[in-house]
């Protein structure tokens, strides 16, 4: 590919303006502030607690935590590798920052109130959601791709998410509460079959940026204790107030506790030397909060959610040690950030322990049939929509890296010399202060 | 400049211990619990409330969000310069540790209760929105003060930001919820002011150590990303609750979701060969939350926050790449952090936003006059202030840093010798073990 | 000690899945959700809010603050080794994870309700603190001990916290809002014990990973920063509600304000040439949170706090300098983190004050003798619970790190090969790329 080719000048700005233009004047036409006039119900309605309802920013707390998952949770879990932490956490802000516009847009879509959309909390929290399914895909095709397809992917899975969560709670009236299976097990598919769809041969044998380095690991740990302690309000932000509220606080709380020590305990037993290791610290101690994410709701009890939790920390470090090969070699899936383990397998298990807990009548508004439905219909529309995407992102007009420049910041970004003084030249002797340029 | 001018011992401590020990004195006649039982009435009175409003804790999510911008936030944004981190962020603690305990008392001096200022949460919120204006002209001089210097800024500053805030708001009577006139634009143009004052020929071409490496870019995303999100709670802490409050957060969130695309847009229009720049991700996606801050509790509509925010987005960007140079060459202007962008214009913005929303009666306490007055009074007070407060700063008694020693923090600090080596002599094979002296 | 006794491979796993096996089942018998239909008060009644108090998430962002504290607070804090990071904030993560269960469980073993603990947010919070003392200790340990030995730690010195809080507060009837005594000084002396019985008389000159780099220090910046602004949060958490919660996030927060003033003057008078010691910002600044703890929900007001926190402030910064050097050369008191300077002494100021503030009538519930006794008590169980734990800790079976392997990762940690690398072979010009093993 000719270097001109991966020149996102013009590319990259017309297609974000557009994008951003097009998005106001769809909020100028359709949205507007949330007066609590709605002659719709609310998704937080409580009948208990009429006084305090009032207040419209009851759930602005909830709101902000999940906040911070989004963009310092997503953005930094990503920044591990050695070369890539400025796409990691500033492309994660991007995507995001479009994502929850588009995301808010079509999630409300379908419960207009006079024709208009009306912005709370509740909505800005949801949006939040639709966003986390593209940073978990990001996650799968992190290094691979550029800017442009981002932007592009955001648009298109985000318009996919709104469907099908649409489809698996309004439709077919699966009960998801945190979310493992629209959420987590969606975000994961979809971006496998979008890393399948712009598999690289080239990478087969590794790639020498792909990896890390000592400090790119700690700030890798800043995105994952954020995620770890505050996913007890992704799980719980949108549940009904008091008692399900409660327990999807405390059943994420204790299914992430549990989870922690069984993903240390699994990565000290299959690595070398019983020594730990920071990929499965950073994302399969995370593990819980997603298996736990569809029945956070269900009185499955603290010590079934603990069950839940440490499940999910062995699974998910096996997954990162003996499945992501396999997925890359004989599969052509090159799964960048393991999404597989932290999300796809964990939120297939929330949505399985979805269906044996509605078996067990722990929720009355759901049954097992619909958890099922939901959970095979998320699992397909997201291949389905995955490949299409990836199919799409292929074009050769998306100012897509080259092999050589995969993992690499300077290909995008302008990056400070001493990187590569440190990384390339010092031994050299090299003190060169220009900019380098890919 | 001889070397024993810049050493800080007995005149740091000094004029810390005794600031420290004046504001013990001062609290201890003046300052008690705010018992609720005031006889004036309360910034966050709320009639439609009265059984909330009785929790004096109310507040107190709001505050630890503002908490976290001014100390994380702040301090981590200016992490990006390559050996001043620990200045950036310990200073910014140190300045704003002080400044908080001297803003809460200075800017309740108008409004005692029998002669004692009463302290509650919203108090502390206010204290910590006092500080900030010395944080955002702590960007102007930052690398070039020393911190003997700094601690009288922060005393001159926050002294004549509560002048102008009361002259502002209770005189004038000009509405300013999110602060764009009377923190940004007060702050920027008081340090611009400063910072002309201590124009330093010697740096004109640039100084070794006034750039970035790339984990210092990373540790200034801290800094941004907890900004960025966190904006809504800072316009909006001290607004009126329900819908002025809610109206504040969402505006905001919006202002910002459209600068950030509007700022990466832009970013890569002017770079060269399309690629982004940290400085401008760092700093102007953050320009729509000081935009949007006048008019943050005003109708404009989701819409129009949004083009508040693309606007601020894409005026800061094109700031640090064409103005900043010539603010530096032709004016005599280095400003460090370029807070012109980022605080500067988008506060001026701000301020003109909420001139034509009062003009179309979007709030009814105000109008389009007392607006103007009060962006005409903040920018007059700020650049008196801050030159008056640049020259006594310029007295050759405060330790500054010699010109070869700024952006440098071995000459305040003991920097541990494994920096000095990555830097200037791993090349060299030099693993001496000492701790580096200036 | 030969190389292979410092492997964990089969004895850190068991040890890890065992202690959760063991408390899934303890919880399973024990443990449900808190339906607010105990027959017990609650310890956060509130008598003058009855319709608030009905939300069972009303202390909610109050646990996420202590939460941040614990997991990023604690964790970062303790990155400032060079080699050490991936243990300070990953073994912070098992051990808190592993200690919150734990915790829970005995700290509400003496009031069951019909056989069975109920879980809200107050005894998430009451369980975060119980980690607390374990991660105290953890950095008079730090970088001396085996992830095995630190989890028997956890479990050892959290069982005696749960004694000693029960003695000292359910007992004596000693009042301790922010604990300086029960968790602080408790913490600190516990690790102090712990640290003597494991004394290295090969580390007495020092070691060469005992230190820290500039990035590093950074890190560690993060870890103070969070724990300085949500330290109010620590406090108040648990206080009643109204005035005496309102006075514990007032008083800590005018406390540490205090304390950051007095630590850095201290720092710069002490030091070299007047510069500043990130050593002492990174702690001291904080020892004003530690201080105010017992009397922070007494009357003491804004300017006692201050005072308090002035005094803790220029205590511990002293105590850096010149008190630790002492206790490693002359008791063989090995504190790696110097938490006697951080908990150990300013606790036992919180300890005094609380007594004096007692014996002023500042708090009805309380009189000097019980606070004495409460401080003598906790002095007393955590020095000899402590001695006891580290001669259990002394046995040759927990893979503890051989004197070379101090302080370093790489012993228990799959390591990225550049670090080894920067530090050791980059002016060789050695680009090895497999992984390092120690």
């Amino acid at each position: 590919m000719p270097a001109y080719a991966t020149n996102m000048r013009f590319k990259f700005p017309i297609i974000a303006l557009t994008l951003e233009i097009l998005t106001i004047i769809l909020y100028a036409v359709f949205v507007v502030y949330d007066d609590g006039k709605s002659s719709h119900g609310h998704h937080d309605d409580n009948k208990t607690e009429p006084a305090h309802e009032e207040d419209p920013l009851a759930l602005y707390p909830m709101f902000q935590d999940v906040h911070v998952m989004i963009f310092i949770g997503f953005g930094f879990l990503m920044t591990f590798l050695k070369r890539y932490g400025f796409s990691s956490v500033g492309i994660n802000l991007l995507l995001a920052a479009f994502g929850l516009q588009w995301g808010l847009l079509l999630q409300n879509v379908w419960h207009m109130d006079d024709g208009k959309i009306k912005v709370g909390i509740i909505h800005m929290i949801n949006a939040d959601f639709s966003t986390a399914t593209v940073l978990i895909s990001f996650g799968a095709v992190l290094g691979k791709t550029s800017p442009v397809q981002l932007l592009i992917m955001t648009l298109l899975e985000i318009t996919t998410f709104c469907i099908n969560e649409h489809i698996v709670v309004g439709i077919l009236g699966a009960s998801d509460i945190g979310a493992s299976m629209t959420i987590h097990a969606f975000g994961a598919y979809f971006g496998l079959a979008v890393a399948r769809m712009l598999y690289r041969p080239a990478l087969r044998n590794g790639h020498e940026n792909d990896g890390s380095v000592y400090h790119s690991d700690l700030f890798a740990m800043i995105g994952t204790v954020f995620l770890w302690m505050f996913w007890p309000s992704f799980n719980s932000a949108i549940a009904d107030k008091g008692m399900p509220q409660l327990m999807a606080v405390t059943n994420t709380y204790f299914s992430l506790a549990a989870c922690a020590l069984s993903a240390y305990a699994t990565s000290s037993l299959v690595e070398h030397k019983g020594k730990l290791d920071m990929v499965h610290i950073q994302n399969a101690t995370l593990a819980g909060g997603v298996a736990v994410g569809t029945c956070a709701n269900m009185a499955i009890g603290p010590f079934g959610a603990m069950i839940i939790g440490m499940l999910a920390g062995i699974i998910s470090t096996l997954g990162f040690k003996f499945l992501t090969p396999i997925l890359a070699s004989n599969l052509g899936i090159q799964d960048t950030c393991g999404v597989h383990n932290l999300h796809g397998m964990p939120g297939i298990l929330g949505g399985l322990a979805g269906i044996v807990a509605a078996a067990l009548g722990k929720l009355e508004s759901t049954d097992a049939t619909k958890q099922a439905a939901g959970l095979a219909c998320s699992l397909g529309i997201a291949l389905v929509g995955g490949a299409i995407t990836g199919f799409i992102l292929k074009l050769p007009i998306w100012s897509q890296p080259p092999d050589q420049n995969c993992f690499d910041d300077s290909l995008y970004w302008e990056v400070p010399e001493e990187e590569e003084e440190n990384e390339e030249s010092l031994a050299h002797g090299d003190h060169s202060k220009n900019k380098t340029e890919a």
